[in-house]
Order: C-alpha cells, then sequence, then structure tokens
C-alpha cells in the first residue's frame, strides 16, 4: 500500500492497467459524455485546455508526481511507459513553468505514449501541434525547469482536483478531461453507449421543434415549485 | 414592474423586442464600433469568449437567470424564444459548470435562437463548432447541470457585468460582448456608421505614414501637459 | 540617467539598438530556446498569449509606459518607430481594456513597426489576423481607452514581469515573449545555435526510444537521492 | 430616463432615497438575513471586503460611475451626499488603483457620507480604519488616480455584479455588500425580521441537539432521491 | 469499496478514525511542522484561509461531497458527527456560495465538531468568530444555498487539492490545511515531535547569529555548483 | 555590469545602500505618500500583503532572486545583510510556497534585517507575528521548499512588477510597498514632506465641509469637458 510517509522517491514498476477493450470502448465517447456516465465525478478542472483545437486522448494512466519548476520525474516515467498509456502529472504545488516540450514528446511517442495531461505548464507547442502530440496542460510556458528533486511515478495524484490511480482511464477532449477508475471502465464505457443511444432519439425530437420542457415532462414539476407565467 | 422579491420564479412572455430594422442595421458592425457608438457603456467583461474563432451573432436578448450549477430555466426559455433571439444567460452566483450543449442547441436553433451568451460554462464545444452556433461563455468545462431550482426568464439580469434587459439587442465578436438597449439601438447604430464613415479616412492616412499625433492634433495637449522631448 | 522623478512624461528620442545582424541571428530560434540560452532569466509572464496562433515576432523594442486605461502614448510612440522595431507597452497599473486596434496597427505598420507585446488588452482582433499583424497581449477587450495622461516612450519599462530596456530584442511565439539585452544579443544567438544543434542529436536518439535516463546519465544521481523502484 | 447615449457626464441632483425608517429598520439585520429576505438577489460578489473586520454600514446609494484610474467623479459626488448616504462607486472596467483615501473621507464624513461601497481599490487604510469609516472594497492599492476624465453621478450602476439604483439601501458588513431597491425596502426588512424570529427557535433546537435532518423533515425528501445508508 | 458509479448518495456510517492518542499527538504541532513530518504532502491549496486570526483546529475527519450551491449534505452530515470530528467539506464543481453559517455551527458543535474545512464559502463570519468556531474556507459569502441535489457522506474526497479519506486526521492554523492518513497518524505525530526538539537548538544558534549556511553545511555544495561571489 | 548571461549564481557583497539619512527621512512616511512624491512610479502589484495588519517597515534593499519552491537563496542572503537591510525576494517564475519562515526570521533579526518583502509565500505567521517580524508576502503557505538550484543575491530583481535594484530604499505598510531608487531617496523624502505639509491644510478645510470641488478649482474643467448637471 502506498502510503504518505514513502509516498515521494517512488517508481513502482507494476501497475494494473484498465483492460484494453474497455479502453477501446471507451476511446468511442466525448468526456461529457463519460463523465456522465461516471455519474458525475472524476472530472479535473476545466483549466485545463488542449494545446490545439480537436486534441482528443484515452489510455491507461501513467501517473507521475512532479515538484514544483522540476520535471525529472517525467524522464523517470517515459522507462515505464507501455503502448498506449497515457501520462498523467501532478504537481507537489501550483507551478505554471513549461515541464515538457518537444524532445520528451519525442521519447514518450517513441515509448508508445498516447498523449499527456498536465497539471503544469508546457512548451514548444508549435512542434507538438505539427507532431499532433496531445497535451491537456494547465498553461503554455518557455520556461524550463530543473532536474533536482524526486518525486514519483505510479502513486496515486491529485491531478487538477481528480484523484488518479496508476491504470486508470484517462479520456480528454475539447471538453475537459476525465479519469475513470480501472475496475469501473467497462461498466462507464456501457453506461455511455446506453446514454448516447438515448441520446439520439432526443436530438431528432428537439431538431423537429418539440421542446424539453415536454420531452422531459418538466411542466409538472416546475408548477409545483412555483414558476409562474406573466405577461 | 419586475421587483427584487419576486425576481425568481418568473417567466415574462411578452417582451418588446428591439425593432428588426434597428437589429439589421446594428449587425453590420462589430463589438468595438458598437461599444464606441453607445459612449463607451454596456461592455460585457472580457472573460467571455468565443468557443470558436470567428464566432459572432446579433440579436434582441431573450434573458435568463439560472441558479448555479443548474440549467432548468434554460429549457425553459426554449419556449419563448423567437425567430432570430439571443440568449443571453446570467447566472445567480459565480459557476462554470457546462450548462448548455449540443442538445440544447438543436434545440435552440429548431426554435429560431441565433446563439447564445452565457456568464458560465458550456459543453460539446467540438459539435457545437460543427454546428457553426455560435456561443460566448466564460468556461468550457463537460461538467452537467442539474435541473432543480427555479430562477427567471425574461427579466432584467446582470450577464458578465452588463444590464440586460429583455429584448435589448445584443451584439457578440472575436472582441467580445456588448448589450444595445432597445430604445436606442436605432441610434447607436447610426452612430456606428458615422463612426465607420470617419475611420475608412483615418485608415487611408495611416496607412499612408501619417501619424495620429498630426492626424489627431494631438501634439500641442501634449506639450501643454509638459511631455518633453530628450535625445 | 533616467530616473524615478522624471520617469513620466519623456520620450527618448535616440536609443542604441541592439545591431541588425544579432536580431536576425536570434529571429531564427523560438523563444524557449532564447530563454534557455539566456540562462533562463528575460521570460514574460506566461498571461501574455498571441492573439491568434502561430504570431511570431522577433525586434528591437521601442518601450511604452501606459497609464491605466490610456493609450495616449502610443499614438506618441508611432513617430519614434524604425523599420523593424517591436512595440513593447508596459502600464502603470493592471489594465485589460482595448489600447491596441486595426487603426495604430496600420499606422504602426506603415512606419515600420514589426509587431506589439503589450501587458494590457487589445481589439479588432479578426483584422488584426486578417492584417498578419503579431500582437501579444493579456487580455482581448472591445473597451477603447481615452487619450488624458502622460506616460513615457523609450524608459526602462517592467512589462508582464520582465525588464525590458529601449533596444533590446524581443523574441515572441507560440510560447511566450522574452526579452533580450541588446548587448548580449549576439552572444544569446550563438548559444542559441549551440543549444540547437545539440538537441538534434538527441532528438535523434529519443526517436529512436533511447531514454533520457540513459542519454543524460541520470540514473546515479537518482539513485544517490534514493529513488527507489517498487514493483 | 437615463439612457446609454447621455449615460457618461452626468450628476443627477435629485434622486428619492429609500425612507429613512426602512433604512433603519434594515440596519438592524445582517447581509445574509437582507438578501435571504430579498429571495435571494442583489448580492454583490464576495471579492468586495471589508477593509478592517466588523466594518458595516447601512443607507441609501449615491452611486457613482468612475473611469478607470480615474477618481475625480468621487470629488463631484462629495456635493452631492446627503446625511446617511452611502456613497457606491463602480468602475467602467476593472481596476484595483487607489481611488479613495483619508482626505476623501474627511470630506466625505464632513458632508455626512456613512461610508463607501467600491468596485476598485482604496488606500490609507489604517487611517481609515482610524477613523473607523467603514469601506467595502475589491483592493487596497497605494497607487493614486488621476481627474481627467468625466463619469457620472446618481446613474443606475453595475457594482461588483450588481445593479444598484440611487437611492436604493445598501447594507454591508462581515459577510459582504447588498443593494435593496428603496421601493422594497420595508418589505425586504419586514421579512428579515420574520427571518430572525424564526431562527432564534431554531438555534435554540439545533443547540439543544436536535438535528436539521428532524427539524427541518428533510428524512423523506432525502429518501426519495435516494439516499442511501451503507455500514 | 467506494466505487465512482455510486459514489454521489452514499452516507457511510461507520468509519474507522485515527485513533485518540495520535490526534492528541498531532494537535501540538503546527501545520508546517506536521507537513514537514509527513513528507510534504498531504497539504490543501492555500487558498483556504481561517475565518478569524488564531483559528486552529485537529481531529479525525468527518467528510462530506457538496454539490455547488446546495448544502443539504452539510444537515446530513451533523448526525454522523462525533465528539471531536473535523468536518470536511469537498464540493463536485468550485463554489463559493456560502454553504455554512451560524446556525449550522451550533448544530455542528451540539453533536461535538470541533470545527469545519470546506472548499467552499461560509457566512456569519462575525458570529463564527464569536463562537470561536474554527472554520477554514475558500471565501465568504453572504449567499445561501439549496437543498436539492445529493452528495455523499464519508466518501473519500479531494479537498482543496488534497485527498481526504473519512476519518483522516486533518489539522489546521493560520499556516494552512494538512491532512494526515489515519494510518500514519501516530508516526507522523513522532516525526513531527522529533523534528521540533531538532528546531529548538538550531533557533538558538541562528538568534546567537550563527548563519545557515554554516550550520547546515552549504557552503560546499553551493561552490560546487558554482556560485559565485563578486565585489 | 551586471548581465543577464550570468545573472544566475551569482552573491555581490559590496553594494550602495541609499544614505542612512534619506532612510530616515523616508520611514516617516506612509507608502502611498512616497508613491506620490516619486512621482507614481516603483509601486509593487498590491497583491503583496502584510501578513498581520500594522506591519510596517522601511530600509535599504538586500535584493535575493529565487527559483520556484527553493530557499536557497535566502540562507546565502542571511550572510550579507548589514544592519537596517529589507531583504527583497523575487522568484523567477510565480510561487506561492512556504519560502520563508519563523527560523529563517529569527537569523535575519539576529543578522540585523528589518524585515522581508517576497513574491512568494511564507509560513509559520503566527510566530512571526508574535517576534513582530514584518513580512510582505504574495501567499501564506505551510508548503516548505527545497535547497538544490542556484539564484543570486544582491542583483537586479523585479519584484511584484517593480524593478529593485540592490540598496534602494523600499517602504512597506498596509498600502502596500514602494522600491525608492537610492540616488533619489533624499529628494523623495523631500517632496513627501511637502507633500503631507499641503495635506494637513487641506484636511482641515475638507473637515470643515469645503468640497474638493472648489478647493481644487475642479468646477471649470468638469464643465468644460461637458459635465451635465440633471434633476
Amino acid at each position: 500500500m502506498s502510503t504518505a510517509l514513502n509516498h515521494l522517491g517512488i517508481v513502482k514498476r507494476n501497475i494494473t492497467r484498465a483492460e484494453r477493450g474497455a479502453v477501446e470502448a471507451l476511446s468511442r465517447f466525448g468526456v461529457a459524455t463519460v463523465h456522465e456516465a461516471m455519474g458525475r465525478v472524476g472530472l479535473m478542472k476545466p483549466y485545463l485546455r488542449p494545446i490545439y483545437p480537436g486534441a482528443r486522448l484515452c489510455g491507461p494512466a501513467l501517473t507521475v508526481l512532479l515538484q514544483p519548476g522540476d520535471n525529472w520525474m517525467l524522464h523517470v516515467a517515459a522507462e515505464q511507459i507501455q503502448q498506449g498509456d497515457v501520462v498523467v502529472a501532478a504537481c507537489t504545488s501550483d507551478s505554471e513553468d513549461g515541464f515538457f516540450g518537444e524532445l520528451l514528446a519525442t521519447s514518450f511517442r517513441a515509448r508508445g505514449a498516447r498523449g499527456l495531461v498536465i497539471d503544469g505548464g508546457v512548451r514548444d507547442v508549435r512542434e507538438l501541434t505539427v507532431m499532433q502530440f496531445p497535451v491537456f496542460s494547465r498553461a503554455i510556458s518557455a520556461r524550463g525547469t530543473v532536474k533536482a528533486t524526486l518525486g514519483s511515478v505510479n502513486v496515486p495524484v491529485v491531478c487538477a482536483g481528480a484523484l488518479v490511480n496508476p491504470g486508470d482511464v484517462v479520456v480528454a477532449d475539447d471538453d475537459g478531461v476525465v479519469a475513470v477508475p480501472a475496475a469501473l471502465a467497462r461498466r462507464v464505457a456501457e453506461a455511455a453507449a446506453a446514454r448516447e443511444a438515448n441520446e439520439a432519439d432526443k436530438r431528432k425530437q428537439l431538431a423537429a421543434g418539440r421542446l424539453g420542457l415536454d420531452m422531459y415532462r418538466m411542466r409538472e414539476p416546475l408548477e409545483k415549485l412555483g414558476l409562474k407565467y406573466v405577461d
């Protein structure tokens, strides 16, 4: 069990990644749908933004705990990457420095990473865009970082307000980033599929001019709460 | 008269929209020009941003007062939309949740809405971009909202720092969002036209290298205030 | 010598710009590289953002000290612009008003300016984008400014947290904005070139799957600090 | 009627202040109680804070619309102050400069003002604290302001997100600032009194260990919504 | 095991609180010391501030997951309070509304609570100060909340960036708030005691004018890194 | 001359402090007065706040350039402190960690320091308050810092937006922090004295009910600009 007193300075090599099929299933849905299917938990704060429009990713999380202004652990993490992983980097305190750039992206991609979610800053955004390496970050900053202090790899982290355990599935698109516990990945994918199927019919009705007030039977509860129509 | 004690839980059905011709006239100008033509009042705070570059809209405001994390009143508002309306949604306290997405946009468009200005968050930005449904929002967030508490429709609201009365003209583009009182719409459009005509000549002079210092006769007042040129 | 007691109300006409060759040399590098080559000083805060993706500029700084909500000094500055200059505008207190728009850009370009870095807001971003006039700003705001109070031109300014002396080289791209003292411009360009040469080889190795851990010989220092691998 | 096109550059001399008795009645209640009694509208944003703990005020609003970094209109407003007024100052764009200090407070007090609510900065906070002149502000800043551009006095303003008409009652204490429309002042005071009477009994029950769950009969609705107790 | 799909709408009645002795031991130390003793993890973000200077608390966490603008779960939580508990309230999205005031504090105290840590707003701060009921909050706001949507009690929560499990020890003082896992409480208390013992001697030496440079033997490592002394 | 390429890793031992008499003279004035006397330049941003009400300091600056999350240079700085110095610590990027606490304050005081101005966080605020060691900081945070990376001592720094050279006079009180160039200290003190003398008479007139409108002869310029009085 990972405990606080030895939470820093650790690299966990063997983690249980969400099963491949569940990851594939989740990759077909948008973040808003997955978040709803989760029961509305697990969403990272909306200050995380894609570095280019249309960036998206889905994969099991390889977690990193960084120290402010120090990206050493991203190099340590590179060795642990398996094909399809998403690197999820949290920081022990708020920092907008550029922890990550094109060289690390080259390394991460060579090792099989699908992208990066980082509660910190990144740089080389033009090059990363050309590479189409999806990154969701708190900031863009040209300021580099040092390699001086230990953090950890594959410990549970809180990233942009959401708890992420190594192996959890992380889904990100223009709407944000959500973490799905590995054990729930399949059930969440199923719930997402059900939700989407349900939405197709609603979309058709709404497009035809039917009101949500009627479709969702809202008139009665609104009236009970006292909604008044005046002229 | 709308008063505070019954400001919540109300839907006003009949509002006086700015006359169509004035709306059309205003739609030809950018927000910066309209704001200047207004005498520099009515601008919403610059944290409202378009969800895609190039988004723009102009139309009479259908106002909505939301509760934090609750988008029920947007469904109530849909029924009140008339062709060409812009839905302007304020919130009783700061909230960045995703109050609005593709399904509501489908409904709003089917009812005739031209777009949305919301002092809150929205989601499904990729789909909204594909639809070219213009939205100006405070944030982008995948987090959905509940339908539990009454707000109001077509009451005066303060949206991103600007007072908007139902029927006022709202103009939005890459530079921001401005609200023009319905009764002033025509005069503001005329002032905007005069301003633009005036700018064309200035632009030509400046492009030819003439200085604003000379064109606007600034040298004398600057000297009077004591501006010193040194080498 | 410029002193505080007469820091406002001054226009310095003759400034020593960084030599042209050094500016050219620096223009070939990205901001992240230049900042590293500088020894990691001189970077402006990351809240300065380009108004359109891909904006970039490099040139000697013509500095402006603005008063909040007042853009008079930008007109005064226009007369001092020489071919290739970058206007760098700081403000005596935080202000997000739209100090600059298409008319001033037309004038600046006619006088030879390459672009603008401003610790304030700008407007007419669509027109500026069409013009491809690069601007890095703190905000976008349609709100115009007055012409009432004296600031200065070509005094040392603190812009977004970085000290800029007139004639320093300013480099800006998607990663941010950095100021290079004129006297150091050549040496920084050389250091940047050395850095880039060095990176090409690293990139190749990383792309081939070699780890930074090995390439940078990090394993030993990490072990010394106590990094533990667990299963 | 005040309209946008002449919203700036106006001083309205005769305003209808809320009746004295209603102001007195409201002054006995805290802001949280008044806000509830209002039906939860009219609250200014919580970034307005008292400059010293325990500051409080209640009185009819004399409104001021300031320009950023310019406090001229506060001098114009001083002449319009009547005994018991609260000066409510909004700004046409966000500014944290020190618009107000000990000299103006001396003048305001001499003219009968009870205090100041300002969506901007103030200075001389030590002296204001010694004077026990209550101020609720957005910031504290030593930076002074100019006297160069016209704003208005006694026009409707949006201050920290709340609409305030001249003569409305403004109540402020450690919990924040609320504006009560003049015409509703008496009814709100009565509702506040009823609320307080009701709270005294609740307080006693809660102090005795009774649960809100039982006192407010929440168990049934919670169960209906599906709240589950687990061990 | 608590899972995401049923993370909302749950009240866990039986939780394992940190042992009383360890809580007592931890209560003797400041937050900075406890955080260091923890190995520098578990600290909440510094935007949480005490509502009055000198507020402090220490006790096992009773956790609450709130919905934005909705304090219903605080009432549900009251029933679960045991003598000495600290209520730790997180929110599913950022909200600065006043979730908590004097009536709830009266109830919480009657049930045995030592205080509140809340990633949201509170009100009645004057009354809470008179009661000396310690509260650490994100904001102060008079705005009340509704009781409409289910959250949870005694599930793991992320509060101001820190993971808190029910029963963990929470320590708060003027320096901030830290959470100590229940299983580590005793060891952290011991480490804190060792640290304090160590500091007493250092303090004496520093007070006598000895330099940290010498006391911590920093001169050699600084020289190795290349620190240069110039005149 | 200090240049960017060797701006880090330097300790300058001999600096020219503002003359003692001028420091003494400045210490008699508040920050607002000094800032005005300076011609309104040199003010640090208002996010710097005293850690306890009433904190104030005045003295020559011993400057420190910190790295984010690293307070090593504060230990290096301690050796350079001379009686009466104020330590002014800037950081190469934004960081709210607790760089400074009671042990360093003990050391600084033993070496003669009058206080600290830091564009970062501090901790042990209760102990610092008991010691009455004045600190003006950006944040309060219990999070400690490492000692791993070189910064500099006694180089020019930008602290909270203001340029500070070693030896400049720094004045701080409840209104904020201002830096006065050493060479100007005496002239600024004289200007401050003249300003205060002038204010005493104004205060008397304003207290007697005279209006600023008349005292400052504002009526004519206001009328010229078009201010209209309406009923």
